[in-house]
């Protein structure tokens, strides 16, 4: 009998607790816990948030920092004893939008087919962006849509939804 | 017997996959599909939504373009053999703050009147606005008010209220 | 048999009826209703709301405005037969910031262990802030990080959270 992996995306605002309730998802499962930091070096509270995971719990986390070729880690980590925490999409997203040539849509449709059909079980971390005022900048709005877009597509194939308040889960699909 | 009539409001934020819930509703119910577009034509996107209406679907919907005198239209429609999707009501909102000495208020009231009366099924379509950071800009401010007020007074005549995240709809009422 | 108070965090954006909703609920309880105010007296907001309270309800609410000691305002209130109502959390984040000198963590400790045992039935209104766009300002995204941790901890402690828009209530926890 082949057992269903999970596909789980955490969706939640800033200082929502959405990170501390997807490593806790992760944490309470079998198998081994793998860690994606999508955050490039440069940005503080990611190099904290790594430096946090590394010394604390270096003993449970494997961890990988890749902020472009977040499917082919993916890829690479795709056993059934896996469980894979990626921390965010948001940054994930700001990152190929900010390399030169990248085709964002098409780093989507390759993620998302990927999580459709893994065998490892994966979390994807990603923060709601897309409930304030349009931003006047049309970078950000660019962003907003991407990042919605990408939103609706994992959450077409995950097999559990949850948006996250106060530190507080709602399930929205599962 | 009569039949009661459904007003719908569907929110969301941007790119949440709000239009395409409310369009599903739309089309899954019996009766004549009306579309009402309330984008100016300058508006890109509204273009777009509306050129893609007419190509793909002008079979299925009936679409009228309207940026001020929405009341009107949905009293013109009011048949309850109609089914009419209003996308969106905060490109109205906005209209109306533009258009010199209206009353914006009043306006509010006038379609709230209506959609509590009304012998059609309504779905409107809403982007929620109000969760994010207070913005600097004071128009931005007011609309934001304006939106919170219109969805207050919508939803309490409304039959079901949804909230839609990443394509997923959560029941708010009805 | 001693009865265990309420301890109720709602949560909303700007104009979601998530005021009027606390109201309601402390007016729908037993016990002396009393009002704290933590908005400056020049947030003309403010000051229209809690002259409101004044004028149609100064017969039912006991009203006090505190714009930083809120803690200390609770524990002189903190009577099993009183039942509080804080509007809002944000404005008070807001003073703290504002305040040269102020401990803004050490505050929210001190008012987290007070709502964790405290004696009076507590309703705290608060702004969800952190579903937007990252602000570019640095104050306004150190706000809506406080304001992201203070949500959790009194959710942690909180016996019911609600979550409103459009003035309907997503109970999030009790």
């Amino acid at each position: 009998m082949t057992s269903i992996s999970r596909c789980v995306l955490v969706l939640g605002g800033a200082r929502s607790g959405k990170s501390t309730f997807a490593e806790n998802l992760v944490l309470s499962g079998d198998g081994s816990a793998h860690y994606i930091a999508t955050g490039r070096a440069w940005d503080d509270e990611m190099k904290q948030r790594i430096a946090l995971h590394r010394e604390r719990r270096g003993d449970v986390w494997n961890i990988h920092e890749e902020p472009i070729d977040l499917t082919h880690v993916l890829q690479q980590l795709d056993q059934p004893d896996n469980v894979i925490l990626v921390d965010c999409l948001t940054l994930w997203v700001t990152n190929l939008m900010l390399e030169e040539g990248a085709d964002v849509e098409g780093a989507f449709s390759a993620l998302v087919q990927h999580a459709a059909k893994a065998r490892a079980n994966i979390v994807f971390v990603s923060n709601e962006v897309g409930l304030g005022i349009v931003p006047d900048n049309r970078m950000a709005r660019e962003f907003r849509d991407h990042v919605g877009r990408l939103h609706q597509q994992i959450a077409s194939v995950a097999s559990e939804v949850y948006f996250i308040a106060a530190g507080l889960p709602l399930k929205m699909k599962g």
